[in-house]
C-alpha cells in the first residue's frame, strides 16, 4: 500500500544508519557529553549563524515542546498560541500537565495574526482584574503550521515585534522545520529565523532522522535547563544517538537537501491533484498537502493509498492530508498519479 | 581509553543495527501501531509466560519510571522506595514533579526490607493523622538494584505479600533487568519475575539497545495509558525504533544471551581485583562491580581507564564502580589486568 | 461611597457574628470534626433533600474549584467549560496548575448550550487521533453564570442527558446559589438542582457568610477527599468557623431568606435603570446586573456610586456590573436613584 | 471534657470578634485591597522593624508553606527540611503536588543542625553527578519547632550563614510564632528574626485568630506572587477578614500579650506534671509540652481530660502532647491538677 499517511512512516536517512554503524563501538560517555553530539552543536550554532546560542538535543516533539515551555515560564504564566496549535490540541495536555495554560488566539490557516495578538495582549493588561487571571508568558509559532502553511519574514517580524513589546519569548516549533526552509514561497532563511526568536526547534524525527529534535536557545538556555530536561524524562542516556544523527544531518546540508525532495514531491502531488480538477482545503507550499477529496476518488483510492482524513466539508468531500517526506519517491507520485481518477 | 564507567558507553547490539537497516523503507504507521512493535509486544508476552499483559515501549529510564508511577497512583499517593532508589536521588524529582512524594525506607545494600516494609505501613495506619499525609501508593523496587544487588525469590515473595496486605501494585524497574537474570546469583526466572509484580520494565537501554525500556503490566495498564505516556512526552512518534530494537533482543534469545556476556566479564573483573589484593564495597554478582580503590591503583590507571568514583571511605579508598556490558570484551578485561598494579 | 462594585463588600450576617461569640470558647476539635460541622453537613443534607450526600466545607471558590476538578478528573481528561467560566479565566489558572486543561465551548450570555457540549462530544471521540488529545472528563457549569443568568430546568436537564451518556460528571459551581435560586426567573429548586449533578457547591462568602463554600457531593465523595482537600491547602484547621456560619445559614431558612433580599434590590436596581431610559447588556434575573452606561452617566456617579466596568460597547457606553447582595438595602438603592441622571 | 489536645480548639480572641462586629457593614473591596488589610500590614512591618517588607494575609498554614514554597523554587529545585518538619510529613505532600521535593535532614528535638545542612550542600554539589538531581532550592524551619523546641539566635546565625553561602532563602515557619517569642527561653526578638529569614510567617489560627497567617518576605515578595496565591486557591475574597485580625492582634501587643498566657499556662502545666514525677519525652520551652504518660495515669484521665498521643515507649508509657493555647485559664490548669495521679 502507498502511504501518504504522515512524514514519519519510514525509518532514517541511510547517511544516518551508515553513521550509527561505523561508530557503534566507539565508547563516549552518556547523557549528551559524547563527541557527536559536541560536533552536531557546532554545526547547528554555524548554520544558525548563532555562535551563542544553547543547542540541546531531545527525543520527541510533544516531550520538547513541553519542557520548553515549562522552562520559560513563570507559574502564573501561559503559552500563547492558535487554537489549532499542536500544543493546544494533539500533545494530550502536555502543557498543562506542567501546570501551565494555553491562551489561545483564533488561528487563520493555522497561523498567529500580530495584530490580533497585540490586541489580546492589550486587552489583557488593560482588564481590571488581569492579576486574577493566566498572564501570558511566551509566544508559541509553529513553522510550517499544522496546516502546512508558511509566516512571511514580514509577518514573524511583526510577531516578534509585538513580543518585544510585552517582554516575551517567542518559541517557533519547527518539527517540520525543513519543509518550511526549503519550500519555494519561504522567504525567510534559518540564519533570519534564528535572528527572530528566543528559541526554536529543528525537527529530526520528521526530517530523516529515527526521532530527535534539536533546540537552539538563541540567546541561552534558561537556568539548569539540563536538569530540566532530566526532570522531564527528556533525557536521552545514550545520548550518541541524537548526537550523530543531527551532526550527519547537519554535515554537507544534507538536512536540506532531504527536505527539499519532500518539497519537490509535494508540488508533484498537488499538481497532480489540480490537474485532475480537485479542490484544495488551503494552498499549502510545504510537504503537507490538504486535498477535498470527493467519495469517489477515495472509494478508488481505498486499500491501495493510504492518507489522513481530518474533516468533512457539508457536502461530504473529506478534507484530507496527503504527506510527502525526505525518502519519497517520484515513482510514489507516479503510482498515485495511475491510481488517481 | 578504556572504559567501564557505565553500560551506556556504545551503540546497539549489530543485529539491531542490521535489522533497522534491513526495515527502513517498509513504510509503517506511527506511535506503536507498526508491525514490528506489535510482534516485539507478542514475544515478550511469551518471555514472560503472560499472554494477558499490557506492553508498551518507552524512549528513556527516567521518563519510564515517572509516567509508570503517575499512572498508578491516587494524588495524594505516593511511592516507596529505598533512600537509594533510583527515583528518589537521581531522576532530578521526576516523580515530585508528577505531583508525588517518593517515601523512603532504609536501604540495604540497596534493597528494601520486607518486615522494615510492614513495619512503616503499620505504623502508617495507626497514626491518628495519617489521613493528613501521603497515602503510600505503591512499592518500587529496581532489580538489580542500583548497588548491582539482587533481591532473592523469597525476598521479592515476602515483599509482595506485604504490598497483597495493604493493597499496593508492586513495580520493578528493571533498567538492567537482563543483568539481574543472567546473574548466577539470580535464582528468579523471568516467568516467576512477571508473576509476583504488578508492572515491571525490561531494560534495553543499558541492554543493547540504542534507547528503549519496555514495560510490563502483567495484569493489564491503567486506564488511558496511551494517552498518559502522550502526556508524558514518551510517545515516539516512529515506534518502529523501539518495535525492531525489541523484537531484535526477544528474538531466540539475543537479549539474555548478550546479558550473560556482561556477567561473565565483570565476574572475571571482580576476580582480577581480588587477586590482586583489592576489597570489595559489596560483593555485587551483576555487571556492576564495587571495589575499593587505594590511590595508588587510581594512580596507576589515569588516563588509562575510566570507572566512576561514588564516594571517598574514611581511610582514602575511593568506592568505585566498575561496568561491564554487553560489549564489553575478554579484551577489554585483559588490558586492565595488564594496567593494575 | 455607595457600592455595588460586588457582592462581598461586607462582613457577615449578624446571626453568623453573634453566633460566633456564643460559641467561642466552646473546645471542638479541628478540621471539620466538630459539633457545627456536623450539624451544618445535616441541615445542608435535608435541604438538598440528598442524605446520602457527602458535605465538605471549604473556604474560597477559586480553591474549592480546583479541588474538586482535581479530585474528580484522570490525569489526562479537562473540564469543560465555557469560555467565560470562572475556571477558565479569572481563576489565575488554578485548574491548570493541577496538570487539567480547560476545554472550552461558546457561551451563551453565560450558559452553555447541551446540544453543542454533545457536538463537542461526538466530534472528540469521531476524531481518529483522540487518544493524543485531553479527554473531555466533567462539565462544569455555573448557576447562576458570570453574567448573572440561569439555567432553566429543561437546560439543565438536557446537560445531564448528554453528561450521563458520556459518563462525565456534571459540576454545578453555585458561589451565587442562593441569588440564583431565588430569582422569580429560576424554575429548578435546591432538591432539583442536587438531584441533576453529581457535585455542586452553595456559595457562602457571597451570600452572607465571612467565607466559606459548602461542596455536595450528590453520590458520594471521591477517595480520599479529606486528603486532597488538605493537600490543596483547603482544610481549615479551625473548621468550627465554616461550621457555625453554614449551621446558621441553613437554620430556618436564613440562607434563602437572605438571598432573596439580594434579588429584591436587583430587581428595583433593573426597574430604576430601565425607567430611566438606560438599556441592559443582558437581562440578567440575579443579583449581577448589567447596565450599559452612557459616558454622561458614568460622570454623574463618579466619586459617589462605585459600580465595575467590564468592556465597552463601540458606542463608547461602558458594559457595567451593579451588584447587590443580602446586605443591600432599599435605601441604598433610593440613593442610587437620587444620583443617577 | 477539658482538653489540650491542641491550640485550635477555640474561637478567636474576643477582641477580633468585637472588632468584626463593629466593622461589619463597612463596605470595603475584596482580596486585600481593604482599609483593615493596609494597616494590619503596616504594623506587622512595624513590628518587624522591616519597613520594606511585603506582607501579604494568607488562610491556612499548609495552604501558606505551599504556596511561598513554590513561589520561591525554581523547577529542579526542592525545600530542605528536617525529617520531622511539618511539610515533610503532615501537609499530605501539598509541596510534592506543586512538583517539588522536600529534602531532608535528621532533626534534632525538631531542629535542623547547621554544620550537617553545610555537609549535606557540601556533598551535593561534589557529586558528580548533581545535575542528575533535585537541587536544594531553600531552608525551610519552623520556630517553634514541632516539638515546641526553639533555635537559639545563634544557631539562626549559623544556618542563615550556610544559607548565605549557597545563596539559599531562609523560610522559617512561624505556626506559632508569638509561643515561641514569648517563651522565656526565647533569645530572639521579632525584628532580629526578621533580619535573619527571607520570609517567614506569623501564625495566627492558633494565636488567636479565627484562621489567618501572615506572610511576611523581608525583602520583597517573589514576582507575581498575588497571582500565585490565587492560582493556589489562597486568596480570600473577603479579605477583610484576614486584616481585621491581624490589625486587632497587632494592635498595642495584643499578639504577644495572649501568647504569653499560653507559655505561663505551659510551664505550669509542666512543672504540675514534673512534681508528680512524670518524665518529659523533651523539656519544650513553649506551649507544646511533651510528657510521658504511665497507664495508669492515662486511664485517669480518661473520659475527663484530652491530649495527643505520638508514639510510645518501649516500656509501653505514651508520648503525649499536651498544648496551651491563648485561651488557656489557670483554672483550666488547676482541673487538670485535681484529676492527675
Amino acid at each position: 500500500m502507498l502511504s501518504f499517511t504522515c512524514d514519519y512512516t519510514q525509518g532514517a536517512h541511510p547517511a544516518i544508519l551508515e553513521r550509527l554503524i561505523a561508530t557503534n563501538l566507539q565508547q563516549e560517555p552518556g547523557y549528551g557529553e559524547d563527541v557527536f553530539t559536541a560536533s552536531a552543536r557546532e554545526k547547528i550554532r554555524a548554520a544558525c549563524a548563532c555562535p551563542g546560542a544553547d543547542v540541546y538535543l531531545l527525543v520527541g516533539g510533544t516531550q520538547t515542546n513541553s519542557t520548553i515551555i515549562a522552562s520559560l515560564l513563570h507559574d502564573v504564566e501561559g503559552a500563547v498560541a492558535v487554537e489549532t496549535g499542536h500544543i493546544a490540541v494533539h500533545e494530550a495536555g502536555a502543557v498543562e500537565y506542567t501546570g501551565h495554560k494555553v491562551l489561545t488566539l483564533p488561528p487563520h490557516q493555522g497561523k498567529m495574526d500580530a495584530s490580533e495578538l497585540k490586541a489580546c495582549l492589550e486587552r489583557f493588561y488593560a482588564d481590571a482584574s488581569f492579576e486574577h487571571m493566566v498572564f501570558p508568558g511566551l509566544v508559541y509559532l509553529s513553522f510550517p503550521t499544522e496546516y502546512g502553511t508558511l509566516y512571511s519574514k514580514a509577518e514573524l517580524k511583526a510577531i516578534r515585534e509585538v513580543c518585544r513589546a510585552y517582554d516575551l519569548p517567542l518559541f517557533v516549533d519547527g518539527a517540520r522545520l525543513g519543509y518550511g526552509l526549503m519550500s519555494p514561497a519561504c522567504d525567510v532563511t534559518l540564519e533570519e529565523l534564528a535572528g527572530l526568536c528566543d528559541v526554536f526547534t529543528i525537527g529530526g524525527t520528521k526530517v530523516g532522522a529515527l526521532c530527535g529534535e534539536a533546540v537552539v536557545f538563541t540567546g541561552g538556555a534558561p537556568k539548569h535547563f539540563f536538569t530540566i530536561v532530566k526532570q522531564h524524562g527528556a533525557l536521552l542516556a545514550k545520548g550518541r544517538l541524537l548526537g550523530i544523527q543531527f551532526d550527519t544531518l547537519f554535515t554537507d546540508g544534507l538536512y536540506f537537501e532531504i527536505a527539499r525532495n519532500a518539497i519537490d514531491r509535494a508540488m508533484e502531488l498537488k499538481a497532480l491533484f489540480l490537474s485532475k480538477g480537485y479542490e484544495l482545503f488551503l494552498d499549502s507550499p510545504t510537504n503537507q498537502q490538504f486535498i477535498l477529496l470527493t467519495k469517489e476518488a477515495a472509494a478508488a483510492l481505498e486499500g491501495k493509498v493510504a492518507y489522513e482524513v481530518w474533516e468533512y466539508m457539508p457536502d461530504g468531500r473529506a478534507v484530507t492530508r496527503f504527506a510527502t517526506s525526505w525518502a519519497t519517491t517520484p515513482e510514489q507520485i507516479s503510482a498515485l498519479a495511475a491510481l488517481l481518477p
